[in-house]
Protein backbone atom coordinates (compact mmCIF):
# COMPACT_ATOMS: atom_id res chain seq x y z
CA UNK A 1 0.00 0.00 0.00
CA UNK A 2 2.82 2.22 0.92
CA UNK A 3 3.76 1.67 -2.60
CA UNK A 4 0.95 2.94 -3.94
CA UNK A 5 0.44 6.01 -1.66
CA UNK A 6 4.44 6.64 -2.68
CA UNK A 7 3.94 6.33 -6.23
CA UNK A 8 0.89 8.47 -6.48
CA UNK A 9 2.85 10.72 -4.31
CA UNK A 10 0.07 11.45 -1.77
CA UNK A 11 0.72 12.43 1.69
CA UNK A 12 -0.38 10.21 4.26
CA UNK A 13 0.38 9.41 8.17
CA UNK A 14 1.20 5.75 8.65
CA UNK A 15 -0.39 4.21 11.87
CA UNK A 16 1.33 0.75 12.35
CA UNK A 17 -0.85 -1.54 13.85
CA UNK A 18 1.05 -4.77 15.73
CA UNK A 19 -0.12 -7.95 14.48
CA UNK A 20 1.90 -10.04 17.52
CA UNK A 21 0.57 -7.57 19.47
CA UNK A 22 -3.00 -8.44 18.70
CA UNK A 23 -4.05 -4.76 18.29
CA UNK A 24 -5.93 -5.86 14.91
CA UNK A 25 -8.17 -7.72 17.05
CA UNK A 26 -8.62 -4.45 19.22
CA UNK A 27 -12.21 -3.18 19.61
CA UNK A 28 -11.26 0.03 18.62
CA UNK A 29 -9.50 -1.33 15.55
CA UNK A 30 -12.44 -3.71 14.99
CA UNK A 31 -14.94 -0.48 14.73
CA UNK A 32 -13.14 0.58 11.77
CA UNK A 33 -12.30 -2.63 10.08
CA UNK A 34 -14.93 -6.02 11.13
CA UNK A 35 -12.66 -7.94 9.37
CA UNK A 36 -9.40 -7.05 12.15
CA UNK A 37 -6.89 -7.22 9.42
CA UNK A 38 -4.04 -4.71 7.44
CA UNK A 39 -3.89 -2.67 5.31
CA UNK A 40 -6.49 0.05 5.79
CA UNK A 41 -6.66 2.90 4.54
CA UNK A 42 -8.48 5.81 6.13
CA UNK A 43 -9.95 8.73 4.88
CA UNK A 44 -12.35 11.43 6.12
CA UNK A 45 -15.40 9.62 5.69
CA UNK A 46 -14.29 6.20 4.87
CA UNK A 47 -12.42 3.51 6.27
CA UNK A 48 -11.18 1.23 4.00
CA UNK A 49 -9.99 -2.40 3.55
CA UNK A 50 -8.95 -5.08 1.57
CA UNK A 51 -5.74 -4.30 -0.78
CA UNK A 52 -7.63 -4.58 -4.18
CA UNK A 53 -10.47 -2.38 -3.01
CA UNK A 54 -8.07 0.43 -1.42
CA UNK A 55 -5.54 0.02 -4.34
CA UNK A 56 -8.59 0.64 -7.22
CA UNK A 57 -9.90 3.20 -4.68
CA UNK A 58 -6.81 5.84 -4.85
CA UNK A 59 -6.41 4.74 -8.64
CA UNK A 60 -9.51 6.46 -9.24
CA UNK A 61 -9.47 9.25 -6.62
CA UNK A 62 -5.66 10.32 -7.75
CA UNK A 63 -5.56 8.90 -11.19
CA UNK A 64 -2.11 10.42 -12.19
CA UNK A 65 0.06 8.36 -12.37
CA UNK A 66 -2.29 5.25 -13.05
CA UNK A 67 -1.69 2.02 -11.87
CA UNK A 68 -4.31 -0.28 -13.83
CA UNK A 69 -4.01 -0.04 -17.40
CA UNK A 70 -6.68 1.78 -19.63
CA UNK A 71 -7.01 -0.97 -22.33
CA UNK A 72 -9.48 -3.43 -21.35
CA UNK A 73 -7.35 -6.42 -21.91
CA UNK A 74 -4.50 -5.09 -20.58
CA UNK A 75 -6.06 -3.77 -17.05
CA UNK A 76 -7.96 -7.57 -17.24
CA UNK A 77 -4.58 -9.11 -17.15
CA UNK A 78 -3.07 -6.53 -14.47
CA UNK A 79 -5.81 -7.49 -12.12
CA UNK A 80 -5.58 -11.51 -12.88
CA UNK A 81 -1.72 -11.20 -12.22
CA UNK A 82 -2.93 -9.08 -8.90
CA UNK A 83 -5.05 -11.51 -7.64
CA UNK A 84 -2.61 -14.24 -8.28
CA UNK A 85 -0.49 -12.98 -5.35
CA UNK A 86 -3.84 -11.11 -2.91
CA UNK A 87 -5.97 -13.89 -3.21
CA UNK A 88 -3.67 -16.73 -4.67
CA UNK A 89 -0.69 -16.63 -2.20
CA UNK A 90 -0.93 -13.68 0.53
CA UNK A 91 -4.04 -15.43 2.12
CA UNK A 92 -2.86 -18.96 2.36
CA UNK A 93 -0.12 -17.81 4.47
CA UNK A 94 -1.14 -14.87 6.41
CA UNK A 95 -0.56 -14.88 10.16
CA UNK A 96 -4.02 -15.74 11.31
CA UNK A 97 -3.63 -18.99 9.04
CA UNK A 98 -0.16 -20.19 10.51
CA UNK A 99 -1.40 -19.86 14.04
CA UNK A 100 -4.25 -21.76 13.39
CA UNK A 101 -1.87 -24.85 11.96
CA UNK A 102 0.78 -24.46 14.75
CA UNK A 103 1.44 -27.64 15.91
CA UNK A 104 -0.09 -29.80 13.15
CA UNK A 105 1.68 -28.66 9.83
CA UNK A 106 5.31 -26.86 9.85
CA UNK A 107 4.41 -23.51 8.79
CA UNK A 108 7.97 -22.68 6.87
CA UNK A 109 6.86 -25.78 4.37
CA UNK A 110 3.55 -24.71 4.28
CA UNK A 111 4.42 -20.75 3.67
CA UNK A 112 7.07 -21.80 0.69
CA UNK A 113 4.60 -23.96 -0.78
CA UNK A 114 1.89 -21.56 -1.64
CA UNK A 115 4.48 -18.98 -2.34
CA UNK A 116 6.29 -21.43 -4.72
CA UNK A 117 2.69 -22.28 -6.13
CA UNK A 118 1.78 -18.90 -6.42
CA UNK A 119 4.53 -17.80 -8.39
CA UNK A 120 5.33 -20.32 -10.40
CA UNK A 121 1.66 -19.40 -12.39
CA UNK A 122 2.69 -15.62 -12.03
CA UNK A 123 6.35 -16.59 -13.66
CA UNK A 124 3.87 -18.58 -16.33
CA UNK A 125 1.82 -15.69 -16.92
CA UNK A 126 4.33 -13.11 -17.06
CA UNK A 127 5.49 -14.42 -20.52
CA UNK A 128 2.79 -13.11 -22.03
CA UNK A 129 2.79 -9.58 -20.38
CA UNK A 130 6.37 -8.73 -19.32
CA UNK A 131 8.61 -6.61 -20.40
CA UNK A 132 10.89 -4.68 -17.92
CA UNK A 133 7.73 -4.85 -15.30
CA UNK A 134 5.23 -7.04 -15.08
CA UNK A 135 2.76 -5.45 -17.57
CA UNK A 136 5.40 -3.90 -20.65
CA UNK A 137 7.29 -1.13 -19.72
CA UNK A 138 5.05 0.46 -16.95
CA UNK A 139 4.94 -0.07 -13.47
CA UNK A 140 1.28 -1.14 -12.26
CA UNK A 141 -0.63 -2.96 -9.74
CA UNK A 142 0.81 -5.70 -10.50
CA UNK A 143 4.52 -4.70 -9.61
CA UNK A 144 3.25 -3.40 -6.62
CA UNK A 145 1.78 -6.87 -5.44
CA UNK A 146 4.87 -8.69 -6.04
CA UNK A 147 7.80 -6.90 -4.69
CA UNK A 148 6.25 -7.30 -1.34
CA UNK A 149 5.33 -11.06 -2.26
CA UNK A 150 8.82 -11.37 -2.84
CA UNK A 151 10.31 -9.76 0.21
CA UNK A 152 8.32 -11.88 2.20
CA UNK A 153 9.37 -15.38 0.26
CA UNK A 154 12.68 -14.68 1.25
CA UNK A 155 11.35 -15.11 4.77
CA UNK A 156 10.23 -18.79 3.87
CA UNK A 157 13.49 -19.77 1.76
CA UNK A 158 11.94 -19.42 -1.35
CA UNK A 159 14.89 -19.80 -4.04
CA UNK A 160 13.99 -16.66 -6.03
CA UNK A 161 16.32 -18.23 -9.05
CA UNK A 162 13.51 -20.62 -9.95
CA UNK A 163 11.67 -17.62 -11.21
CA UNK A 164 13.92 -15.39 -13.78
CA UNK A 165 11.70 -13.03 -14.63
CA UNK A 166 9.80 -12.50 -11.59
CA UNK A 167 13.54 -11.54 -9.98
CA UNK A 168 14.71 -9.32 -12.64
CA UNK A 169 11.20 -7.22 -12.08
CA UNK A 170 11.56 -6.92 -8.84
CA UNK A 171 15.68 -5.84 -9.21
CA UNK A 172 14.03 -2.93 -11.89
CA UNK A 173 11.39 -2.20 -8.97
CA UNK A 174 13.56 -1.62 -6.47
CA UNK A 175 15.34 0.78 -8.54
CA UNK A 176 12.27 3.36 -7.57
CA UNK A 177 12.61 5.57 -4.96
CA UNK A 178 8.63 4.69 -4.31
CA UNK A 179 9.48 0.91 -3.84
CA UNK A 180 12.76 1.99 -1.80
CA UNK A 181 10.96 3.85 0.83
CA UNK A 182 8.31 0.97 1.31
CA UNK A 183 10.43 -1.32 2.23
CA UNK A 184 9.77 -2.91 5.65
CA UNK A 185 13.35 -2.14 7.31
CA UNK A 186 12.68 1.74 5.89
CA UNK A 187 9.54 2.03 8.29
CA UNK A 188 8.77 4.18 11.46
CA UNK A 189 8.11 0.73 13.54
CA UNK A 190 11.10 -1.39 12.01
CA UNK A 191 12.57 -3.86 14.87
CA UNK B 1 -19.79 -16.09 -13.10
CA UNK B 2 -22.66 -17.80 -14.17
CA UNK B 3 -24.86 -15.15 -12.17
CA UNK B 4 -22.64 -12.20 -14.06
CA UNK B 5 -23.13 -13.63 -17.12
CA UNK B 6 -26.67 -14.56 -17.04
CA UNK B 7 -27.41 -11.27 -15.40
CA UNK B 8 -25.51 -8.99 -17.74
CA UNK B 9 -27.57 -11.80 -20.73
CA UNK B 10 -24.47 -12.71 -22.21
CA UNK B 11 -24.29 -15.88 -24.45
CA UNK B 12 -21.70 -18.44 -23.11
CA UNK B 13 -21.13 -22.20 -23.67
CA UNK B 14 -20.35 -23.85 -19.95
CA UNK B 15 -16.96 -26.08 -20.32
CA UNK B 16 -17.35 -27.99 -17.40
CA UNK B 17 -14.04 -28.33 -15.53
CA UNK B 18 -13.71 -31.94 -13.15
CA UNK B 19 -11.73 -30.34 -10.07
CA UNK B 20 -11.89 -34.28 -8.57
CA UNK B 21 -10.83 -35.64 -12.04
CA UNK B 22 -7.91 -33.31 -11.61
CA UNK B 23 -8.45 -31.92 -15.55
CA UNK B 24 -7.72 -28.22 -14.26
CA UNK B 25 -4.27 -29.84 -14.05
CA UNK B 26 -4.30 -31.14 -17.70
CA UNK B 27 -1.63 -29.87 -20.03
CA UNK B 28 -3.92 -28.59 -22.31
CA UNK B 29 -6.26 -26.82 -19.44
CA UNK B 30 -2.68 -25.30 -17.83
CA UNK B 31 -2.12 -23.48 -21.17
CA UNK B 32 -4.99 -21.44 -20.88
CA UNK B 33 -4.69 -20.88 -17.25
CA UNK B 34 -1.22 -21.41 -15.40
CA UNK B 35 -2.33 -21.57 -12.21
CA UNK B 36 -4.63 -24.53 -12.89
CA UNK B 37 -7.52 -23.05 -11.64
CA UNK B 38 -11.76 -22.18 -12.15
CA UNK B 39 -13.09 -20.27 -13.26
CA UNK B 40 -11.93 -19.31 -16.63
CA UNK B 41 -13.17 -16.75 -19.32
CA UNK B 42 -11.87 -17.51 -22.56
CA UNK B 43 -12.52 -15.35 -25.46
CA UNK B 44 -11.52 -14.56 -28.89
CA UNK B 45 -8.16 -13.81 -27.95
CA UNK B 46 -8.04 -13.50 -23.72
CA UNK B 47 -8.12 -16.16 -21.71
CA UNK B 48 -8.62 -14.75 -18.00
CA UNK B 49 -8.61 -16.42 -14.72
CA UNK B 50 -9.37 -14.93 -11.22
CA UNK B 51 -12.73 -14.27 -10.49
CA UNK B 52 -12.22 -10.34 -9.85
CA UNK B 53 -10.04 -9.91 -13.26
CA UNK B 54 -13.08 -11.38 -14.85
CA UNK B 55 -16.29 -9.57 -12.95
CA UNK B 56 -14.63 -6.23 -13.94
CA UNK B 57 -13.69 -7.17 -17.70
CA UNK B 58 -16.84 -8.38 -18.26
CA UNK B 59 -18.79 -5.15 -16.77
CA UNK B 60 -16.22 -2.65 -18.80
CA UNK B 61 -17.21 -4.38 -21.64
CA UNK B 62 -20.99 -5.02 -20.76
CA UNK B 63 -21.81 -2.19 -19.34
CA UNK B 64 -25.30 -2.52 -18.68
CA UNK B 65 -27.03 -3.26 -15.86
CA UNK B 66 -23.72 -2.61 -13.78
CA UNK B 67 -22.42 -4.97 -11.26
CA UNK B 68 -20.19 -2.63 -9.57
CA UNK B 69 -21.59 1.27 -8.70
CA UNK B 70 -20.04 3.99 -10.64
CA UNK B 71 -19.92 6.64 -7.02
CA UNK B 72 -16.34 5.70 -5.92
CA UNK B 73 -16.72 5.45 -2.29
CA UNK B 74 -19.82 2.80 -2.97
CA UNK B 75 -17.75 0.87 -5.53
CA UNK B 76 -14.79 0.41 -3.13
CA UNK B 77 -16.75 -0.90 -0.67
CA UNK B 78 -18.53 -3.25 -3.06
CA UNK B 79 -14.58 -4.37 -4.06
CA UNK B 80 -13.74 -4.65 -0.09
CA UNK B 81 -16.73 -6.90 0.35
CA UNK B 82 -16.20 -8.96 -3.14
CA UNK B 83 -12.61 -9.52 -1.45
CA UNK B 84 -13.67 -10.73 1.79
CA UNK B 85 -15.08 -13.89 0.36
CA UNK B 86 -12.60 -13.69 -2.81
CA UNK B 87 -9.30 -13.12 -0.81
CA UNK B 88 -10.64 -13.66 2.28
CA UNK B 89 -12.57 -17.14 2.52
CA UNK B 90 -12.45 -18.88 -1.01
CA UNK B 91 -8.64 -19.27 -1.38
CA UNK B 92 -8.73 -20.77 2.60
CA UNK B 93 -11.25 -23.99 1.75
CA UNK B 94 -10.43 -24.30 -1.54
CA UNK B 95 -9.56 -28.10 -3.08
CA UNK B 96 -5.72 -27.52 -2.95
CA UNK B 97 -5.39 -26.53 0.40
CA UNK B 98 -7.98 -28.75 1.80
CA UNK B 99 -5.99 -31.73 -0.51
CA UNK B 100 -2.59 -30.52 1.81
CA UNK B 101 -4.39 -30.47 5.15
CA UNK B 102 -5.86 -34.24 4.59
CA UNK B 103 -4.59 -36.40 7.47
CA UNK B 104 -3.28 -33.02 9.61
CA UNK B 105 -6.64 -31.23 10.14
CA UNK B 106 -10.04 -31.79 9.99
CA UNK B 107 -11.37 -30.79 6.90
CA UNK B 108 -14.98 -29.86 8.15
CA UNK B 109 -13.80 -28.26 10.72
CA UNK B 110 -11.06 -26.41 8.93
CA UNK B 111 -13.36 -24.81 6.22
CA UNK B 112 -16.14 -23.94 8.91
CA UNK B 113 -14.11 -22.31 10.53
CA UNK B 114 -12.45 -19.68 7.74
CA UNK B 115 -16.50 -19.28 5.98
CA UNK B 116 -18.10 -18.64 9.28
CA UNK B 117 -14.83 -15.79 10.44
CA UNK B 118 -15.23 -14.17 6.78
CA UNK B 119 -18.99 -14.02 6.84
CA UNK B 120 -18.84 -12.61 10.57
CA UNK B 121 -16.49 -9.52 8.98
CA UNK B 122 -19.29 -9.33 5.87
CA UNK B 123 -22.03 -9.45 8.30
CA UNK B 124 -20.36 -6.82 10.04
CA UNK B 125 -19.67 -5.06 7.14
CA UNK B 126 -22.75 -5.12 6.33
CA UNK B 127 -24.18 -2.76 8.53
CA UNK B 128 -22.97 0.29 6.68
CA UNK B 129 -23.76 -0.47 3.11
CA UNK B 130 -27.00 -3.04 3.12
CA UNK B 131 -30.82 -2.62 2.40
CA UNK B 132 -32.23 -5.25 -0.10
CA UNK B 133 -28.97 -6.13 -1.39
CA UNK B 134 -25.53 -5.55 0.04
CA UNK B 135 -25.22 -2.54 -1.44
CA UNK B 136 -28.38 -0.74 -0.72
CA UNK B 137 -31.26 -2.10 -3.58
CA UNK B 138 -28.96 -2.36 -6.37
CA UNK B 139 -27.55 -6.29 -7.37
CA UNK B 140 -23.94 -5.71 -7.23
CA UNK B 141 -20.50 -7.98 -7.99
CA UNK B 142 -20.84 -8.35 -3.78
CA UNK B 143 -24.09 -10.29 -3.85
CA UNK B 144 -22.67 -12.28 -7.05
CA UNK B 145 -19.70 -13.37 -4.80
CA UNK B 146 -21.70 -13.99 -1.87
CA UNK B 147 -24.52 -16.21 -2.83
CA UNK B 148 -22.21 -19.22 -4.60
CA UNK B 149 -20.26 -18.86 -0.86
CA UNK B 150 -23.55 -19.24 1.36
CA UNK B 151 -24.07 -21.69 -0.86
CA UNK B 152 -20.74 -23.36 0.06
CA UNK B 153 -21.16 -22.51 3.85
CA UNK B 154 -24.18 -25.16 3.82
CA UNK B 155 -21.62 -27.88 2.40
CA UNK B 156 -19.37 -27.38 5.79
CA UNK B 157 -22.61 -27.02 8.22
CA UNK B 158 -22.17 -23.64 8.89
CA UNK B 159 -25.42 -22.25 10.78
CA UNK B 160 -26.65 -19.01 8.71
CA UNK B 161 -29.07 -18.01 11.30
CA UNK B 162 -25.75 -16.24 13.25
CA UNK B 163 -25.95 -14.43 9.67
CA UNK B 164 -28.78 -12.40 9.51
CA UNK B 165 -28.64 -9.85 6.87
CA UNK B 166 -26.89 -12.23 4.50
CA UNK B 167 -29.28 -14.82 5.33
CA UNK B 168 -32.23 -12.20 3.93
CA UNK B 169 -29.59 -11.23 1.03
CA UNK B 170 -29.18 -14.33 -0.04
CA UNK B 171 -33.16 -15.42 -0.21
CA UNK B 172 -33.68 -12.04 -2.15
CA UNK B 173 -30.71 -12.55 -4.66
CA UNK B 174 -32.36 -16.12 -5.49
CA UNK B 175 -35.63 -14.59 -6.43
CA UNK B 176 -34.01 -13.60 -9.42
CA UNK B 177 -33.48 -16.00 -12.32
CA UNK B 178 -30.08 -15.02 -12.89
CA UNK B 179 -29.24 -16.75 -9.20
CA UNK B 180 -31.27 -19.62 -9.70
CA UNK B 181 -30.10 -20.62 -13.21
CA UNK B 182 -26.73 -20.61 -11.70
CA UNK B 183 -27.33 -22.46 -8.87
CA UNK B 184 -25.05 -25.50 -9.11
CA UNK B 185 -27.85 -27.86 -9.44
CA UNK B 186 -28.98 -26.73 -12.60
CA UNK B 187 -25.93 -26.91 -14.29
CA UNK B 188 -24.99 -29.46 -17.39
CA UNK B 189 -22.53 -31.47 -14.94
CA UNK B 190 -24.42 -31.48 -11.72
CA UNK B 191 -24.10 -35.46 -10.43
Amino acid sequence: MRIVLNFKNIDYEIRPVHLVKDEQNSDEYKLLNPKGEVPLLVLEDLALGQSMAIMMYLDRKWPNPPIFPSNPERRAECIQLCEVINSGIQPIQNLKVLKYIEGKIDKMEWGKYWIEEGLKAFENSLAKTASQYCLDDSLSAADMFLVPQVYNAMRFNVDMEQFPTIKKINENCLEHQAFKDALPENQPDAS
